[in-house]
């Protein structure tokens, strides 16, 4: 794809300043970009790159005063990071804009398909399935029989959803997600077996959820998985059978939740975080990444750290610095000891 | 599904207290239950719900003494408990039912499919694989060339079975979970590069193991890496090339266990656990959740944790309560250095 | 298969010591073959297998001698392990000789196969996509529109590629990972709701490169994601986007790098390590396995370790030490406290 500066500059109802034909074909950051690239400047901590930089056209604030000559052409606007915004979404939706049913894929003749929707190949859509409009169901993803998809859904190549699971709308789902998988139950028998204790739950994704790749979330035993409004899931996590995401809650790679405890919403969790199963924390929480958490969080909007037991935020801090002291403190404690054990013979 | 109370309590050979026509089309908690809702009271601990709860059937003991009147229809049974798991099991039967060829699959001519097999769109069986009888092969599954895998074994959505690996009867493997990829293996060269080094082995699953979701299990060098008979494995597990896990033991999520590692039987691992290469934990050992486990652990049945050394499970407990009193342990030898330096004074 | 020793021989270039018709199928080490097996016999610690295996051919050194009777053919040659490891190399050859392109799959009329390609069935390979010679795609792969893969490059089944990403030559990618799915970034609005920010750029694999299986790497939000030439990465890693992995850097499984952090060159991660983002390794760092690493390493070629702060790694196994010591420290402490309290009562 490419286009002229003057092109982009009618796009953002912008002004050129210098040659309107510059072709470009990709977006770049100021400071990195090549010959061809479209870049942008709003933050003045960058404005040295405004003079050096390679990039063929760059969009600037209307009130951006240039201090020395500027090789590229630019394009003034009212604010240069939204126009920059706008154009990467274009880019996206350009690169997204999938529609119609490849073959072959494998609609069952019961599910409901919706308006100006996209089905990749090798798609697989079950009984009494329903996608919602404008929804794109990439490549060898699986849908199984009663799932409900939403409108504005994309599902990403090789997604795999079971039975029974709601998908709200503007859903996001990367590749390799799996969705309703059976929650980790089994009941130990005597002889040191165990039987398998059937999970006929589902999970429910509510409306503006992004779910990142390879992210497994199990079906609750009874009852749901929810993953609320709006939550924000990083690659690689594991939720697990019966867990609450509360709403608008962000989540980094690698952690995992056990079964039937509640994040509350607005919390933010880093990344290879560990939660123990059947505890809630409390609306507003942010867990570092790499902690063990094994007790509920009442408190709100508060800090939180530390491996496996868990602190306050700053408190765990200064038990990191402080294990670092611990060789040191170990000496000390010696010494004191020897000093104490003379200045006692010294006294008696 | 749609059944009545009387349709019930036929299946459960059980004796109708109210309303037989009342119809229930979903299973829950008494204490969530929603009219249309089948429950059930076995804990005397939840007795109070019986009187407040929506849902249209409960199942009870044929001892249930009633302290006040219900609303919803009940059936009287001898085990309450048990009942209500046979109707979770028919219920997950029900929807897993699945038989019979679906179009477009790849099966190789020279490939073996047992009876009563289901083998769903977009699934590969490799040249000489063989499938057992009643076995369920969802969609988008691959099963590589000479792939065995016995009866009555459940394979969903999107799994890989790399060549020569073996599946015992009554395996259960969960979406993403990929089984017998090369093992991590590399000579390094004097410049700094890597050679690879051919894995040539297999994996080998008994009988009656479940897989969790998108856990990945690295074939022998060679050899065989082995899940023994009844292993529980929870989703995104690492297990490495030539890794033997024991009979009947359980592996929380997110949990990795380096190359030629051996866990003995009826061990339980937390999640996020991770396990060296190259040693061996003793039958019945339990492990708490993000461990990291470097020896060998050669006394059975014994509760272990620490991260990333590792020590008995109180002890553990014990350093972990001693971490948290660490700043202020620092300040008291602080404290106590300058007394003693004075008492140093006083005294001499 | 089956081989006789007299046609290995020939194809090692070595001298038969035995009957030389003896039938092999399959390839073990010395000390747990059984009849049938080739193994070999390099390391002179392992002589005493050499009369008890059950091989049927043991491959030798010209030079060894053999100081009790053996059972087994021998094949001398050489350098017996080098010998073994091109009988691996040819197995797996054979094992993974596919060519062809499988019906049905998908191949977008714009894209460009070369020459001696495999396509397993329901692969997807996409608008303006480009396939190297000589190179594997095997079933259910997803290579989206505009993505590069070079020669001789292997993807198992199930590997999915997003938009624009590309794969150099000689390059193996294991079943189930993921190239350039959405880097994770949201801008938080006022609400407490977050935006998606477009992610545009992409991901660049370089030649020579490993990814194991359900390893996610992310696109950059712009410019790329850059694996270089040589990295080996393990299982169920997760790669953020804009992340740099150096040339010939190793990285054990469940590791996760965080966005913007580049790992120089020749380094060795262990697994479960977590590194935070806009950081950078240098170049021969060793990272612990768990470690966590939140500041840069500016020093070449040392190790480091700890969790979740870091220290070198001769100091961390101090203070390892040192904190199984400290409930003991502890008492020792108050027992302190009270010689001090008497002391000072003694000595005013």
């Amino acid at each position: 794809m490419q286009f002229t500066a003057q092109q982009i500059g009618l796009l953002l109802n912008g002004t050129i300043e210098g040659d309107p034909l510059v072709p470009v074909n990709q977006l770049a950051k100021i400071e990195e970009a090549k010959p061809g690239s479209l870049s942008f400047l709003a933050n003045p901590k960058y404005e040295q790159y405004l003079y050096t930089t390679e990039a063929s056209v760059v969009i600037v604030n209307n009130n951006q005063v240039l201090a020395e000559p500027v090789k590229a052409t630019l394009i003034r606007v009212e604010n240069a990071y939204s126009a920059f915004t706008i154009l990467l979404e274009k880019y996206n939706t350009l690169k997204l804009n999938k529609t119609g049913i490849e073959q072959p894929s494998f609609v069952h003749p019961s599910a409901q398909i919706g308006e100006n929707v996209y089905i990749g190949a090798f798609a697989y859509i079950g009984q009494n399935a329903k996608i919602g409009n404008n929804s794109k169901i990439y490549p060898q993803v699986f849908i199984a029989d009663d799932v409900a998809v939403g409108d504005n859904v994309t599902i990403f190549p090789g997604v795999k959803i079971y039975f029974d699971c709601k998908i709200g709308n503007n859903v996001i789902i990367h590749s390799g997600a799996i969705i309703g998988s059976d929650g980790f139950g089994f009941a130990p028998a005597a002889d040191g077996t165990y039987t398998k204790i059937s999970q006929i739950g589902n999970v429910i994704v509510e409306d503006d959820v992004e779910i990142g790749s390879n992210t497994t979330i199990d079906r609750a035993t009874m009852g749901s998985t929810v993953i609320h409004k709006g939550a924000k899931l990083d690659n690689l996590l594991m939720i697990a059978h019966n867990v609450e995401i509360g709403a608008n809650t962000v989540i980094a790679a690698q952690t995992g939740i056990s079964g039937s405890t509640k994040i509350g919403d607005n919390c933010v969790l880093g990344g290879q975080v560990g939660i123990v199963g059947h505890i809630s924390i409390a609306r507003g929480s942010q867990l570092m990444a790499k902690s063990g958490i094994n007790r509920n969080i009442t408190e709100e909007g508060k800090k939180w750290g530390g491996i496996p037991f868990f602190t306050g935020y700053m408190e765990n801090l200064r038990i990191e610095a402080a294990v670092t002291h611990l060789p040191a403190m170990e000496k000390r404690l010696v010494e004191l000891e020897k000093i104490i054990s003379e200045l006692r013979k010294d006294v008696h």
